[in-house]
């Protein structure tokens, strides 16, 4: 029989994350800071609007690009929240998550040999959904000297002919990095004087430490070149629901919405109802777990600096990225160990890109008495293992 | 600025299905026949296992690949229904209706310029994602006289040194037609000798009304070069739910998995958790949904005897499809008129390839009531038109 498969395909590496907690579920006693997702439950109010659509019996199809009841309420949202102004009509569909967003824009924008500029470390897929729509990426090194920011100059050498889409990922997985105004600035400018295009990926927009995020859409004139990429999973714990939405230039949004259509036919229904109560009347619970990343944060960072560990403090998202390259073993060395020898999971930063080397990442979507525990057993580890 | 779009995804026309329901939604007294989804809510104990979930505050993602219950319910189902052995590890995985599954079979086996065998009438998503996925769709035209099955002959004609990948969209939308065990070993013997895979579309396996359906993938040697795609949408009437499913042999199943790990991330939890229940105990509730479809089937093929429109009978899915080419209209002017003059939208068969010229797809997915209104109003119609 002939090989039925694409080589493209093939050619792609699978997540690195999953590897190991495939190993914790088999292991007793050990203990997980490695999944990106909120450890609380959706709130009940939005829950509870799941229920009475149940019983209302909505269990059909909504239009491709959504309830419009739902693409009106973001519209709202995202003006009160962030200053961006979208239409509902046209410029705004609903996704199965920010997932099928981030494939969507590159599958609707890239024609083959198109160069996107991917910072990293930054989550797995968008590497992956760039060479499935036939783009090639073109990796920028972010620097913890740089607190892992975007600057200016490292986008200015990257940029070449092909060069046709910039993708922005912050808040930061895995580096909770974020770009303030100022950042954002000097990024715009170059997009601009390039003529280039941007995927901002804001899924984590709602959690950051240090102020209110910045959208770099709503820096003049980037509106028109930008698709910026959002959803409930992070902000409202509503990872299991698979919803997520993309806003962007009606041309753009018009061709990915043509992809959706066939490919995916509209974005779960009941979802999209639970989530016209997250968005209206969830500020409330977005604020209650703000704070409550934001106190897991501050415990992590202290204990790191009482250890000893050197750790870039970050303002986004809910992962810390602490530098162990004093142990002179590779991230997944660590990794690996540290799992082995103290039953703790965490992620090694090179399954965010090469320059994840020397990094972990570690989530505190964990309850403090989780994170008490494993930073104990983390602290044995080190201490054993320091030179 | 400089165009943002791919060439590619811009070549491509959006459904032709959606057109008049634009126009229907905003008239009064407008019934539609047009929209290929269940009429029925979702059975009782199907939402009451959703409501019971979202209490238990399962809103987490899955695997990627989804429920391992599940899968092993679903193994359990596709041996008892249709003789088909699926490992629930490996070789079935849980995908955003069964739109995801034909993209994501598409993307997973195809280079560019492989062709990909696609009979028609058949449902709009086909096509496009074949091209999205750089494959080159060559057409094979069902026939009337043939009752819009796929015959060995045309199989045979059409084949050629690209030929890579057979889609068999049976049980068919819009024709209603269905493959028999003898028409498909005719089709599985082409298959196996030359070295060809399949895309069993088998959605509406539930919906047929002379004899179970079979499989393909249940004919010797050919499960190993078919993807069998199915779902709960029309066999429970579980569109909004967005929940289909692939099988296949393991290495394809892989590659798929990866697209959708990297694209999806996971089907929608809560819809996951309710299938379980709708495959475990929902025979019943598939058997009372036939019988209904089947009563209206009988219903409508009396009626247009009656009125002298010529119509293929169709023992699969939820629609027919009658021939107006006496009328000297084109499928698009006989709809479009129909529409205008007696307020009843169907959908013209050209949506679903070009030989679906001179054809009408009437959905029978409406309440009886509804279906003796719009029928009278298409016999006052005919009447008026007929030469």
């Amino acid at each position: 029989m002939r090989d039925p498969l694409s080589k493209k395909v093939q050619s792609i590496e699978p997540s690195g994350i999953r590897k190991f907690f495939d190993i914790v579920s088999e292991m007793k006693d050990a203990i997980s800071l490695g999944v990106g997702e909120p450890d609380f439950d959706t709130p009940w109010h939005i829950r509870e609007e799941g229920i009475y659509s149940l019983e209302q019996g909505r269990t059909f199809y909504t239009s491709n690009a959504g309830l419009k009841e739902l693409k009106e309420e973001i519209a709202n949202y995202l003006k009160r929240r962030f200053q961006l102004s979208y239409d509902p009509v046209g410029e705004i569909y609903l996704t199965v998550g920010g997932s099928e967003a981030i494939d969507g824009a590159l599958r609707a924008m890239l024609d083959p040999g198109d160069e996107v500029l991917l910072p990293q470390p930054s989550y797995v897929s968008y590497e992956p959904c760039i060479v499935l729509a036939d783009g090639v990426p073109k990796i920028i090194e972010l620097k913890e000297e740089d607190q892992f920011k975007l600057k200016k100059q490292q986008l200015l050498d990257a940029i070449t002919d092909k060069t046709k889409i910039l993708i922005m990922p912050f808040p930061n997985n895995p580096t909770g990095a974020i770009m303030t105004r100022e950042d954002l600035e000097d990024i715009a400018e170059v997009v601009r004087e390039h003529d280039m295009y941007v995927i901002s990926d804001e899924i984590y927009s709602e959690l950051t430490y240090s102020g209110d995020h910045v959208s770099i859409a709503s820096l003049p004139g980037m509106q028109e070149r930008t698709i910026v990429i959002n959803g409930f999973s992070k902000s409202y714990a509503m990872t299991g629901w698979r919803l997520g939405y993309a806003c962007g230039p009606k041309p753009i949004i018009k061709q990915m919405l043509k992809i959706h259509q066939f490919a995916i036919m509209c974005a779960p229904t009941l979802s999209q109802y639970a989530a016209i109560s997250a968005v209206r009347d969830g500020d409330d619970d977005v604020e209650r777990m703000r704070t409550a990343y934001n106190q897991r944060r501050n415990f992590l960072m202290k204990a790191f600096r009482d250890m000893g560990l050197k750790c870039f403090e970050p303002f986004g998202a809910f992962y810390v990225f602490p530098c162990i390259k004093e142990f002179g073993m590779t991230s997944d060395e660590f990794a690996t160990k540290l799992l082995q020898e103290e039953k703790v999971a965490v992620v090694p930063g090179t399954a965010f890109g090469r320059c994840g080397e020397g990094f972990l990442r570690i989530s505190y979507a964990y309850s403090i008495n989780d994170l008490k525990v494993a930073l104990g057993r983390i602290e044995s580890f080190i201490q054993r293992h320091r030179k």
